[in-house]
């Protein structure tokens, strides 16, 4: 048996998760929300929607883009985004600690 | 924001959590599953579905039912099934409290 779990944040509705989490760090990774986007299998105009729902519900920008250049545009991560980013990836692994030490102590 | 989470046990399916524990809380406090359906709006095939996919996955009786009688039969917990209840509980209670701390100290 093993445990499993969602965690995620809320501000009356899903501000930030696993799956956005995901998105920004591809996005930072290549440089583009596109191929980000192509990389996790979701369309453009769903990333985007994603990240935008996200900055309104933080108040805070993640995201800064670029149009037009040799490379058709790019977007990378706001000093708040990179902040955001980092926080998140350190509550995730407390978290994950966490639950699966009560797990052991209950379960293992 | 708030962190919200879901927690569960999975043996490569899902085995335990807090459906079934609501449902077992319930089938004790009334002391039937016909009764405790109808308290948490699902059918009794539903109900009955649910107690025995788990008692086979964990390899465990967690009730014992009565036919008959006056009132009609009954169910009530087993002494293992009540020791589930009882440790699934304490766990829940220690990864509330480890996850509200995680995200105090990282968004608190």
């Amino acid at each position: 048996m093993q445990v499993r779990y969602k965690v995620w944040l809320e501000e009356g509705e899903h501000v930030f998760g696993d799956g956005l989490f995901s998105l920004l760090r591809e996005i930072d990774r290549l440089g583009s929300i596109n191929r980000a986007a192509q990389s996790l299998h979701m369309s453009y105009r769903q990333a985007w929607g994603r990240v935008k729902k996200a900055e309104e519900r933080l108040g805070i920008d993640l995201l800064v883009t670029r149009t037009g250049g040799e490379d058709g545009g790019g977007a990378e991560l706001t000093k708040e985004g990179r902040e955001l980013m980092e926080k998140y990836n350190l509550f995730r692994r407390e978290v994950d600690k966490a639950i699966k030490a009560c797990y052991q102590a209950y379960f293992g």
